[in-house]
């Protein structure tokens, strides 16, 4: 939980990899088979994501135990979001596949808290997927350009994008002080969370 | 299996509630605590859901036994309709609660199969969100015009159409005829698939 170990965790925690990056700062939450991360750009407050600890693209490749866990955290880590964020209501989403829009070939959760008329000005209630699909909700190019590189640009292919409203280019990922911030908070909330 | 029980199930199978619809016919694959079915309006071939039995309109609201068994048939019932439609990845989406798109207060998984470049005439990958919280998608709406009402007209506000490619409301839903050949045909195909 200190900065000096890097994580929003209490007490040591071996680094947690999201696809090939590292995440520990980023996780305010850990399973025996899964983990919890705040999101470099979440596109709505609150939007994190549950993944398996094992690094697999597919929920296929997921045995039964660690799919139960995935779903049983992500419904624990959902009502507390939901909570502190004010939300009414998630958007649960997996990308399972390249050809279903996965940019970081680890399995992962999407979990949004939404609330009443939240997307009104860029479209309503569906544009969160435009977002999710879009730059903006694209984690594997968040990441790449997090750890200083230029060559997301040249492998994620460009997206047309459909709500003109925001510049998501414009929009600067979030520091790691802001991130590890938030996973601090969110760590303490899940505390609070009953397990069942 | 046959139609005179109205069940694409073997044996007999108690009636089975989609909120508040009866969709035991539509049903391919049941569980304990979970079913799986067939959609009036499929968004693309194979799209189906997951719904634990328990009529409960959030994720939230399932106990531990029923998140697992939900999610897991979610990840078995998803590997087969990605076999049997040719697909390569499956979106996997909860809208949970109102705020997020829920049309039925039932909880339920949509399971959509995938393949490249598959919706690129619609707008790319992720014209399958705008599909599914569109008209389209409006699980809610097509069971009420199933059953005869012309009040779902009246309860589902209307939403902007996005892609004014496909005119939905000239799009038929199936039959129940159609819908009960596809659940027989699944229920065979589930009987190929490994338990684990």
């Amino acid at each position: 939980m200190t900065n000096t170990n890097m994580s929003a965790l209490k007490g040591a925690t071996a680094p947690i990899h999201f696809g090939s990056f590292l995440v520990t700062p980023q996780v305010f939450h850990t399973t025996t088979l899964s983990y919890a991360l705040v999101n470099l750009k979440p596109i709505l407050p609150g939007h994190v994501l549950v993944s398996p600890r094992r690094v697999v693209p597919r929920v296929a490749d997921l045995t039964p135990a660690e799919t139960s866990d995935l779903f049983l955290t992500v419904r624990r880590v959902g009502r507390m979001v939901e909570r502190v964020y004010g939300a009414s209501s998630l958007n649960i989403a997996v990308q399972d596949g390249v050809d279903a829009g996965q940019s970081v070939p680890h399995v992962h959760a999407h979990i949004i808290p939404r609330k009443a008329a939240d997307l009104d000005h860029r479209g309503g209630t569906d544009a969160v997927y435009d977002m999710l699909d879009g730059e903006e909700g694209d984690v594997g190019k968040a990441f790449k350009k997090a750890e200083g590189g230029k060559r997301a640009d040249a492998e994620t292919p460009k997206k047309k994008a459909k709500f003109p409203v925001v510049d998501n280019e414009a929009r600067k990922p979030r520091t790691m002080e802001e991130m590890g911030a938030e996973a601090e908070m969110l760590a303490r909330e899940m505390e609070k969370e009953p397990v069942d």
